[in-house]
């Protein structure tokens, strides 16, 4: 099958749209159609070279929705005609993790994944007869892609294929940050350190969880009406002041917050976010990607005081298991994900898309594959 | 009053045993007479200098236990011939902190605390007419002391004085730790790094909350037979392995640790300790209190992907409240703290006692002030 696809060639090059081929799905596999997909830093992270595990060539993208129109042997949860979103984080329901309980991190084709390829070694991209790799088990800027059937969750019909894809991975994520990885309670007072579209999904959870007081922390200001639209209450710029971040954070908060959350992947403003933290019982989330080789680093007074410091990957949800419900609850206007789409644009303009997201001048941009 | 101590004249130099004075309590003050005592690692590394809040002259001391001899004004919950225990870890019960239900910090005399100094700014000590340094809120090291009415606990006058001062820091920080901290479950495998009173009283800790594998992590295999008798499962010497202890033990342990404990106070240590961790769920504990200006650090893809990072000061409890229970705990059989008791000495040979700590050959000596 011939797709229309932007594929990265190499690191620190625009994408490239070009006509790839697409196998079949083989056993376990679906070959979706992508109808929607928006653009994400990690696509961007990878895209740059500064990703160690990055592959080229490769098709990149993560937030999608779209049909199944074909589906290999072995799969029984999905067929053609039903309403998907890929999901980067898989769910098998059988592996260790999955069984544990404790986190949404399967481990079922994590050597595979990492590495651009499906479980059976091989890719179901080629360009020109030399392959092309898979990017994170979704591949969303093909039109054609191939995923495993644990990277796929099949969702209501009715719900706009134009919205959801920010489920597959940005708003999810600042969500079940807020709701699995800190288990916010209400009247807490939270520091939420950038604004993009993670940032400004916290804010919407940390409302969601009926936090009193939602700081809101960005060198932008540009940024602050949106993250006040989600519920921000405080907004503190780092470039005001001389002194270290966390120190005006735990002035204003008469001691720290009881929560903060880094939705960049700096390790410097990782530790304020920490060090922002009350003694004695302040959780700190860690969310952002740092580059290849960063560190974080406090002094370890800081936890022995009571502060915690964890990380969370999609939020801590189990794509499969909470996917359809969390569409739901965006059907019945209880998670806003319009606001988040602040663009509009072609396919074909993907690489306008990653400038408007570089210059920090849109939130996210729903691109379209449909007419041009 | 005149009163036997060991002062600390100078970081670096052995303790003096010379006879000081004791002020009478004032509002809100004991005064207790210490019958025995113990000597911990923190006391021997604000005598080295290397502690950055350390003062001197002081009376250094904090496992202790004794009778109460007088009381200050104010004072409702003591009366002369109690069995009281000193806390270094106050407990107020109106604080925001002992209010929260999340800390046993409390806050309530911590400034003063923490300049060895009581509340009203000055010292019940003194030396030839110069003020000698209090410390933790305890200084054990003295044979009458005066300590605030929320730094004791009254305990059962059956309570053997001479097993007890443990409680007042090491075993219970350590079995606190797993209970309070860790909140360790039936089943799970862990690993703890260092087997000074601390790693053994968590070694306890994880036997009670019946720990499957009990992984114990010393260089100094003269430690593991009392780690086997507290309930230690394996035991692994960081020096027979060129690659890093926390590959070893993800090895080891297929995938990783559910919980781990550092005990030393040294941050290549909890580095490792928090790497031994199983993705996904692994809880890192830090105990050890590290030397001044040293920082943990790893990379944020350890916390991103699952693992926490926590600390834990006095093991969590909240010592008015919790430790007459553990003193029952005691009497009871269920916790033991006979084995931990190493060797006797009498207080006149205080630095001996610190020798043996240092050479690694005691656990804990018990001090008695008692006949010589």
């Amino acid at each position: 099958m011939k797709s229309k696809a932007a594929v990265a060639f190499a690191p620190g090059k625009p994408l490239e749209i070009v006509e790839i081929d697409v196998e079949d799905p083989k056993e376990n596999e679906v070959m979706v159609k992508i109808l929607y997909t928006s653009v994400c830093h990690t696509d961007a992270f990878t895209l740059s070279g500064d990703d160690p595990e990055g592959v080229f060539p490769v098709v990149l993208g993560h937030e999608g929705a779209g049909v199944v129109v074909k589906v290999g042997t072995n799969v029984t949860d999905f067929k053609e005609g039903d309403h998907v979103i890929p999901l980067y984080t898989p769910e098998c329901g059988k592996c260790e993790f999955c069984l544990s309980g404790k986190t949404n991190l399967c481990s079922a084709v994590r050597e595979t994944q990492g590495k651009g390829l499906m479980p059976d070694g091989t890719t179901r991209f080629s360009y020109q007869g030399e392959p092309v790799y898979h990017y994170m088990g979704t591949s969303t800027f093909s039109e054609y892609t191939v995923v495993n059937d644990i990277n796929l969750v099949k969702i209501d019909k009715q719900a706009p294929l134009d919205k959801v894809p920010l489920l597959g991975c940005g708003v999810t994520t600042g969500l079940g940050a807020v709701e699995n990885t800190a288990k916010v309670e209400e009247g807490a007072t939270a520091a939420v350190f950038g604004l993009g579209a993670i940032g400004l999904a916290v804010i919407q959870g940390l409302k969601k969880a009926k936090a009193q007081r939602i700081i809101a922390i960005d060198m932008n200001p540009d940024k602050w009406p949106l993250a006040q639209k989600m519920g921000a209450t405080d907004f503190v710029n780092p470039k005001d002041y001389a002194r270290p971040i966390q120190e005006v954070l735990v002035e204003m908060t008469n001691g720290g917050v009881d929560y903060s959350f880094e939705c960049i992947g700096n390790v410097e403003v990782m530790r304020s976010a920490l060090e922002a933290c009350h003694k004695g019982w302040g959780v700190s989330v860690i969310i952002g990607v740092a580059g290849a080789g960063k560190e974080i680093h406090t002094r370890p007074f800081q936890l022995v005081t009571g502060r915690v410091w964890k990380g969370s990957a999609f939020g801590g949800v189990k794509g499969r298991t909470q996917l359809p419900g969390m569409v739901e609850d965006f059907m019945n206007g209880e998670i806003d994900l319009d606001s988040f789409i602040t663009h509009h644009l072609h396919f074909s303009q993907i690489n306008e898309s990653l400038e408007l997201l570089h210059r920090g001048e849109s939130i996210r941009t729903m691109l379209t594959y449909g007419g041009e």
